[in-house]
């Protein structure tokens, strides 16, 4: 499950628990999502998608930056529709990638994350940051519109402070993220890495099955009408209990003992 | 208006402004989401949608606990399909009754609520908590994804938060439950009653007929593209305005004086 | 582009940058939104939106309050639905002008803001306000729910604040407002202007194609289910990226200097 790419873009690693970390390892061009990184990352998720043992995903980068979001000096070099409607269409491939993955994918975002960089911390499920990180969607600076950072930040944040972001392509820091909806946490860079594991301590302590149908259902029914909502969430819910480790987890709580997970 | 069944799992008591409190009132299984439990909820709400002089509802409970959610001891005990879904779908008919309801519910929330007692809080219109309450979607603690409560979670709370709860299971503290949106105040719980009356008395002080078209034009309309959701809200708006307290409150705007209703 | 009418109840300006300043200027009557006061500002309006040389407006008030909202006075001597019918469709009109607008509108919120008058504020593409105004729906106070000022309401803030502030009509204050997103800053009064003119600088500093085209991506795709959202985006992205400014500020990132934009 390494990559074969020499070298990889994205590193993969997984523990004995099935906490994948994927690493986006370009540090020179600060983790910008090229066609090769996109690619890397597309490949990493479809493994992952296949890989029952897989649990959680910690989504990380290398250097200084978390990710820098698209690739101008490649796109300059481009300058043709079919070529950009491709890499957008690869880009939101892997955005939505992340959000069909069974199993939830945490940002840990370190430094700075801006354009399709920020919409990658938006798109995942979970995201802590470092008090360093600062959050931008940038690309108005350039003449180019974050379009498609903008479908999961306005599912994510205020409407002003996403509209506000995306007009101005200014920076906001950790806590502002925080405070705006994009971040779970934020701590001190030497926490970083401590309060991720409590999030992914508390992910792998759940049965698998569960964790997979209920963050599947939560992206579905949030698209929908309350009473088709509803709808869908309790037959999720009834399937859910007859598993056999919502079965077991009912029968530990009556017994009061600790439950014994088969997924 | 008093319920028959003996000892009423849900008491209800209506004073002469029209103000119904609910008491979930069994404090030994926490006020857990039973089938009596909620079969007694639907039929205390189906009274209150047929009382045109009820004008608002606080929903309490008595006991340690505001609610458990589901009783998981019943449903260990039951492991069938057709039994889970029968008690999901009951228990989503309740919770839609809230918002179907005319009159606006306040949930007064005095102690923990989790999984679907912490969905009863985010499916209130308005929700008031002592800062000793605790909130939970704590449902994947037994295997079982808390699906249901997901469906009003994530219409109240920012989506990053609303899958924390949902992934981990954990408890937040009323001031956090503050600020992600499923309060509209925190209040030490010797002023809990006092922050209730204030909401209460705000509401029955206004006419019955335009809280009521009001209350289900948010509902709807919020599931609409912004059009649709303008044309319908000035169609209500303009009905509004044609009823007998609309023209007495313009009036009374006019004359300088307080109006007096007649619903 | 200076309005006929005598006295103008909406003056307009517009600076050597392209940034229009609307004031709504009727303080006898809180610039309330009379007929005569929807029809001025929907000329300024069609007007703006005909004007390729408007890059941003700022929709400001003269006098003590920002914006009472809908003219009671003159609701109250017109007692038919005909009458009504007609003036929430045009007031709505105007509110989604604001909204399909090609350029951003920033609302300069100097003092109070109340039923139609805070919709505006909400409705609004950004807003900042002095720590002097205060916000309300209280048109429940005189019978009338707000319910055309519920439509962005409900897209801009928490479920439950917005439900509050429309069953009790009660005013927040501007750090209230701030929290729950109906703003994106507040300062002294005597710092407003200069708050407001740090977002003119940044958005006319933009391209006017690339804020145009993104402005309405946004309101577009976030009534969207999630899939078809990136792929409208992606699309939009692509062909903001073939535009000539997005091309010159492609090549003006890789020679590092500043771009030269042609819109």
């Amino acid at each position: 499950m390494t990559q074969a790419r020499q070298p990889a873009l994205v590193r993969m690693e997984k523990d004995e628990r099935g906490v994948v970390r994927l690493t986006l390892d370009d540090p020179q061009r600060f983790n910008a999502l090229g066609e090769q990184m996109l690619e890397a990352l597309q490949q990493a998720l479809d493994a992952i998608a296949c890989d029952a043992s897989a649990r959680v995903v910690v989504l990380a980068a290398s250097g200084k930056a978390f990710c820098a979001g698209h690739n101008l000096k490649d796109m300059a070099a481009h300058p043709e529709l079919a070529y950009y409607q491709q890499l957008f269409a690869r880009c939101s491939r892997v955005m939505l990638a992340i959000q069909k993955l069974a199993v939830p994918v945490i940002a840990r975002v370190h430094g700075i994350a801006t354009a399709a960089g920020c919409q990658l911390v938006a798109q995942c499920d979970l995201a802590v940051a470092s008090d360093q990180a600062r959050f931008a969607t940038s690309g108005i600076q350039y003449g180019l519109f974050c379009a498609t950072p903008s479908v999961p930040l306005v599912r994510n944040m205020p409407a002003k402070k996403a509209m506000e972001m995306l007009l101005t392509g200014e920076f906001i820091n950790a806590a502002q993220a925080m405070e705006y909806g994009l971040l779970n946490g934020v701590v001190a860079a030497d926490r970083l890495d401590a309060e991720i594991e409590r999030l992914v301590q508390a992910i792998v302590s759940k049965p698998r099955t569960a964790i997979a149908m209920g963050k599947a259902l939560v992206y579905r029914q949030r698209e929908m009408g309350v009473e088709a909502a509803y709808q869908l969430a309790g037959q999720t819910m009834a399937s859910n209990m007859m598993d056999v480790d919502a079965q077991e987890g009912a029968q530990a709580f009556v017994q009061k003992r600790a439950p014994r997970w088969q997924s």
